[in-house]
């Protein structure tokens, strides 16, 4: 039976993530799309206790995410110091999203 | 200021769903994702009370939908009798989403 491709927006809640090691850093808390082409632009992580900064989320552009069929979740191929410094915002204060904020994230991880 | 085209999956729920009369159909319940691509294939609709059919889900191919700026929602070329006749399913009971099933969606609105 071939391995389902698709996934409900409510299932997206609590997918896992990787580092390329396969240790699990977070999870994805949700998704931002672009409204018109209906392209995932960012998962939002959680990275729960591993960066110890609690509930902060943190925008990961889509094209740095790698669906790993054996783990059953996502792999970044990202460092722990280079998620440290990475954009973040409290859990009750998201941003708007805008181009400037877009760039401000993209250029952080040079995508 | 810039109409923002950034949405989050998390307030994709409720999202208007119209006619190409500006009538309202009614809401997205959640969005069927390509997990490997990022790219959202369909808008899972709920239509409420208008076609008398309560909570059943209706699948929608996401190129048939056009967000509208004016009305904040999605506007979608779809008569009634065909909404009637479309493929639904109950809220407990979603289908896999495989390819077959894609397919028989696909094919039922010609894309």
């Amino acid at each position: 039976m071939p391995i389902n491709s698709m996934i409900s927006s409510g299932r997206v809640q609590g997918t896992n993530v990787y580092n390329p090691d396969g240790d699990k850093l977070g999870t994805i808390d949700h998704l931002i799309i672009n409204k018109f082409s209906g392209q995932v632009r960012y998962a939002v992580m959680e990275f729960g206790g591993f960066l110890g900064i609690g509930s902060d989320r943190y925008p990961i552009p889509w094209r740095l995410l790698t669906y790993d069929k054996g783990l059953g979740g996502y792999v970044v191929p990202l460092s722990t110091p280079k998620l440290e410094g990475a954009p973040r915002y409290s859990k009750d204060a998201a941003p708007a999203y805008d181009e400037a904020y877009g760039a401000a994230v993209n250029g952080y991880y040079g995508v």
